[in-house]
């Protein structure tokens, strides 16, 4: 009942009732008795008018708070959450993955302490941390197992080293799953079967069947980022040729950028060049916003390969709803357009009749959001906030 | 608890009280009523030696019979079966689904009679009948939605039909869908994750999502035929280029193998055309296992295209087994080795450590035991069994 009033975002009684297929007293006996754990609290105007039982049920958002932590390839993000999600403090760096556990969790150590005392949150008050990694990971022993984007963190346990930082469970999945789970979690399961395709150094796909994460067989579901597009493309670093992650991620679209560049075919990316150094996804975004055809074409070239990919995966999959979110998804309008347009003209009609191609409900914070209900909902599961 | 001992096909008494987390005692007073209606009965070595109540449940089998149906794009496959899919009688026939639904419904309605009667079964004792037809069906209502082999059938009633025939319910889903419902059964939902492919006239993939059937958001999953494997491939029915069912179905497999015998690559084909006036796909099996290399190149081109596709689907969806099935399976070992080949090329480690790439359990019955599955799933459902 605490998991299904975590996943209404408030909820009333009523439709409490009805998700549970409780009955109506059955409902209240199980309320009145998670208000007095003071898990559950009350909300509603009726409150003040007296007479009737507040009709709205939240999780009492003084339980206490939860981590959200999001490893990326390339930044750290951190957020302090509340347990109904709303973010109390956010704390984003670069940070770079690739060398090795070390450096990360050695300022999450730092971080996380620092950013309770500056809110004045006892230690005590951390119910539960969620951590998103760019790998594909191990869920119930939570390590990471052959990440590509990360060696030197194979086998190792992000949760057995935690326990320096906060005696408070910690559950790790991947990333894209956890962006997967934050959109389930904000659409209130009223959407059952849909993609969340993160877009950034890698390419990734967290994949909700009949209302629930899908992780598949053995934990890879929706590591698309080595589907070919082009057999006679690019060497990939997984050892194939023409990976959709090889031709169409950020290094991709600045190996491009970088050539339109040197070439001359962009003056505006060349004098990005001369002025940065080295060009980024975003300065391509930005190229392309100012009207630079060079750059125009490199966006579009990457949406069109991705939305190729995504063609099989609606035939294949017929989700209601494809979310488009990681970092490069934000280098402009074209890059989405070319995303439908490819996916329009390869899928079937009666796939995409009712298909939406959207940038992800949650924004820049899907990872983060998702993060913070992974730690919730295992921690409602796991007993260690109801105990 | 009926359904639960459908789908063990025969089941102790003590797992079938795991499976529905009941007590034992429950489980015993609830079979004791479905034993007392004769909707359940008992085995077991237990019973002879006396003493001891009978440890094995089943349904049984003297409640009724099931039709199970096949339409295929060429023919048309019928199973008299008793509630534990035991097949009591089968007919198959050619039959071509373009010509629209009158001559198939009528053929129905001649044979279905005829097959009771051989067994001098009553038409009351039909329980139920499933359906499977070689397009995309609206589960809901039971009817075909633009199904591309079937012009004709768009919007036809097969239920509203079948009335004439039998006052029995009958029940309608697509033909890989029933392959992957009966695949499903005949491994008594052990495993959780996998897909069935059909290659014939078309290729279609069922999917099993979390020990369920998956149809998508709407309806439409699985319908893989049109994925793109060649942007410069040959023109599609669909109106695109390079679709694997344009490259690698049974027609496509013919027309290579035409071509083969024309030019003379192929003495054996040529030899077989002109004996034959026309080739079919199971004779590009015969040539490829009698030795003739054109054949046999035939044969692992169209494997290497379904691989590939396969390997982008095995990486997204990460099953636990890949089933292979349909009339074009059978055209030789070479076909399911190009298969594997082209998959565990293209496809991630981690997705293809523990992946089976197998033909189906149920060889060319998986169609007709899927049907039987849905009519006696469904039966047991909506009460029309239990009432």
């Amino acid at each position: 009942m605490l998991e299904a009033t975590f996943w209404s975002g408030g909820c009333a009684r009523h439709a409490l009732a009805d998700t549970l297929q409780f009955s109506r007293s059955k409902t209240n006996t199980l309320a009145a008795g998670l208000l007095e754990q003071g898990l559950l609290d009350e909300a509603g105007l009726q409150h003040s008018t007296g007479g009737r039982r507040p009709e709205t049920l939240r999780v009492n958002a003084g339980l206490g708070v939860l981590f959200g932590v999001d490893i990326g390839a390339t930044s750290l993000d951190l957020a302090l959450l509340r347990p109904d999600l709303t973010i109390i403090a956010r704390h984003s760096q670069a940070a770079d993955v690739q060398g090795g556990p070390g450096p990360i969790m050695s300022r999450l150590r730092s971080l996380m302490p620092m950013m309770l005392a500056e809110h004045g949150i006892a230690p005590e008050a951390v119910l539960s941390v969620g951590i998103g990694v760019p790998g594909p990971v191990n869920f119930a022993v939570g390590q990471l197992v052959n990440p590509p984007l990360m060696p030197g963190w194979d086998s190792f346990s992000i949760r057995d080293d935690m326990r320096e930082v906060t005696p408070a469970p910690v559950f790790i999945d991947n990333d894209v799953n956890l962006m997967a789970l934050g959109t389930l979690w904000r659409q209130h399961r009223q959407i059952e079967d849909f993609l969340v395709i993160k877009i950034g150094t890698g390419i990734g796909c967290g994949i909700v069947c009949h209302g629930e994460l899908y992780r598949g067989a053995t934990g890879s579901a929706g590591d698309i980022g080595h589907i070919c597009v082009d057999p006679d493309g690019p060497l990939c670093r997984c050892g194939n040729k023409g990976c959709v992650e090889a031709m169409a991620a950020a290094p991709a679209i600045v190996a491009m950028a970088q050539e339109a560049a040197e070439t001359g075919r962009s003056p505006w990316l060349a004098e990005m060049l001369k002025a940065k150094g080295q060009l980024e996804a975003i300065d391509v975004g930005a190229a392309s916003r100012a009207g630079d055809e060079a750059a125009d074409a490199v966006v579009r070239r990457a949406g069109q390969l991705i939305g190729q990919v995504l063609a099989a995966l609606v035939n294949f999959y017929n989700p209601s709803h494809v979310f488009i979110g990681g970092g490069v998804s934000a280098i402009g309008p074209m890059f989405l357009a070319a995303i439908r347009q490819s996916v329009n003209q390869r899928s079937l009609a009666l796939s995409t009749r009712h298909l939406e191609v959207t940038y992800g409900p949650l924004g820049g914070e899907a990872g983060l959001i998702g993060a913070g209900v992974l730690a919730m909902r295992e921690a409602l599961r796991n007993g260690s906030i109801a105990s």
